[in-house]
């Protein structure tokens, strides 16, 4: 099989295909309803309307009040927007809690509060498993901290935190504090009320569950202090600036409608296909080890760590093979430090470095799954055998075999 | 002919249609390539292409480098990165100048540079045309001006400014000033070289001219000191986080594209439609009168006050009419104040109630020019009789009458 045949796509965590309906949803504001929904005339009012529809959906989703969504360009633009506001609206509390294994676009905004701004920031540690230590979060908790961000799961190895226990254990502490999640990786693949917690804001990204890229939306709690961080018009009541992204909104609106409606499969039959990736894996290959806490994860997230091989190439023969997987080896996410996430777990430099992450979505088949279970294994073989680290890799083999009594694939 | 049938859309300064070859360059990136362009994969490094040509194709309708070209979600947001960016690059110098007729999202980000983190702010004023007074430009700028932001041509009026002519100015008084032009009203309607200017930075808003809505651009000429806005990822070479709106960027690409390749019809032809608009009102309308430079202008817009009416009744006319149009009128803007570049005109408030922009575009045809033509003064005459003020238009009715000796169609 070659790409130009077909691609298989596990890469969902990265970004996902636009689903069909989202698509047609879409269309007629690219095409006759391109009006500005602040405008007076009839065909601007058209428009409006979307805008209500998706807003009510996205909240709908959420558990949420249609009031309590401002639509912003992208997830990174939602986390901008609700750690930044905390400069205007709690300028006298300059204490900040994250963790060490959020996405950059929190962590490199709450290094930028502590660079120009003064703050004090810390970072939550994880157990190798990527877990959070609730007694180190409850004791970092001052009357003086502003703000948590805490991320619903890690977008690298599908990781669950506990956010409705979290969020008691900083309200019990300090009830002034805002809390903030990324919510970027949760949406559509587990169960979000944002009605039955105490969490006061959380971002999300469209083009994560299948809606486009460049749009995405803040939920802010009624009675949140925010202050918009696009400044200008009245858009979004005041909170973000700019001409609304119709066709996009409208896509969100429908993608998050069906999010819902596909939670359960998600939890089922992707959650089946997940873990037979994973199992079969893990069985077949023997350096192989899973990275991050196989209980409380999201159901479509599988990390997988081959030792000793490069995750650049892994990738490269997955992709001549038509899978499309991500590594949090360094150079293949664009930043030039292999994956802090699994820095943060304390896995060894040479595990990090083949780390593979494969991410499902509901458009993924038990055919393609079969595939990549084919596949993985001999293109880990071929590597093996180029690898200066062949003998540490054979050592494993041996005692894996022993170990499990299942013959080795090549 | 009602709505049903035909929308004639005059209000190309709000928004813009989505050009069909600008549709069909998106949909490959809302369908089957829907890969993020920073993973490594064959499937991303494909659509990481797409937004290679795009760059190219914005650069190329500007005179400006690909380097110079940062994608963000609007022109807000382009506006607000420009300005907002001299708090850490410019620490320093605290004067920043602008004008009394700029887009909100420059006039309030200059606002909340003054409130927050105190700044001085000149805002330039401008004559009954609408134009600078380039002394004043020149006296407003000392040692410590850090940025001098001012629009290119007016989205109410449609009046342009000087800008080569400002630049020079401002770069002659200090050199180290950063001038930044609000652009977004004037990419698509006149001829733009930045290769050729002393301007530093450049907002563009693709829906203004054809792109769809939720993308836009920051140029940035090489060398102007610059800080993203939005934190996060490496996206954009590290001046813009989050992934990339594909579908959108390479659209707003394509629409670039057109743009520069329709300008001589926008100077002829569209240029044609709106003088003979504009005449055929002047004439047949009594209480019609021009707002703006008639002379510097861009080709598409006309302003008309229509004296003692009020501007959301015309546009609920016209929109009955079929005809989308926009007012300088308090309501009809989201805000609650009339046009505040009306106000700075100098306009008395009984005109800039009944103030009417049309503003045109390549997809207007003579037709529905006509059609206007036979609308407008039909729909002012009905107001007329209903206006409290009926008595002060009836006397400009004898008087326009006497003058031009045109009889009034009813």
């Amino acid at each position: 099989m070659s790409i130009a045949e077909k691609v298989i796509y596990v890469d969902n965590n990265a970004t996902s295909k636009v689903d069909k309906e989202v698509l047609e949803t879409m269309l007629p504001y690219l095409t006759d309803n391109y009006g500005n929904p602040s405008s007076m005339h009839y065909f601007g009012g058209k428009v409006g309307k979307a805008l209500d529809t998706a807003r009510e959906q996205v909240a709908d989703a959420l558990g949420a009040q249609p009031t309590e969504i401002i639509f912003t360009s992208c997830g990174s633009e939602s986390n901008n927007m609700a750690i930044r506001s905390i400069l205007e609206t709690i300028p006298e509390r300059r204490q900040v809690i994250t963790t060490k294994v959020e996405h950059p676009c929190v962590i490199n905004v709450v290094k930028w509060l502590e660079r120009e701004h003064g703050y004090k920031a810390h970072y939550l540690s994880v157990n190798s498993k990527g877990q959070l230590d609730l007694s180190e979060l409850s004791n970092a908790i001052t009357p003086k901290t502003a703000f948590v961000s805490i991320m619903w799961a890690n977008n690298e190895t599908g990781v669950v935190f506990p956010i409705e226990k979290i969020a008691q254990i900083i309200k019990r502490k300090n009830p002034n504090t805002i809390i903030h999640v990324d919510g970027v990786q949760a949406v559509g693949k587990i169960s979000i009320d944002m009605s039955n917690n105490l969490v006061d804001m959380l971002s999300i990204s469209g083009h994560k569950f299948h809606a486009p890229k460049g749009v995405g939306a803040l939920y802010v709690k009624r009675g949140t202090p925010i202050v918009p961080f696009l400044i200008g018009g009245h858009q979004e009541r005041g909170r973000r600036a700019g001409t609304e992204n119709v066709a996009s909104i409208a896509g969100l609106g429908k993608a998050a409608e069906l999010a819902k409606k596909n939670l359960k499969d998600e939890a089922t039959r992707v959650k089946a296909l997940r873990d037979k990736l994973e199992q079969s894996i893990l069985e077949k290959v023997p350096n192989a080890i899973l990275n991050g806490d196989p209980h409380n994860r999201v159901p479509n997230t599988t990390n997988i760590s081959f030792e000793y091989i490069e995750g650049e190439l892994i990738l490269l023969h997955l992709s001549d093979a038509g899978i499309c997987a991500s590594s949090g080896s360094a150079c293949t996410s664009g930043s030039l430090e292999p994956s802090h996430v699994l820095r943060a777990m304390g896995i060894p430099f040479t595990a990090i470095h083949g780390s593979t992450r494969f991410s499902l979505s509901r458009f993924n088949t038990e055919e393609e799954v079969d595939y990549i279970i084919e596949k993985v294994p001999t293109i880990i073989d071929k590597l093996t055998q180029i690898s200066p680290y062949r003998k540490e890799i054979e050592k494993k083999r041996i005692h894996c075999a022993n170990l499990t009594d299942i013959p080795q694939t090549v």
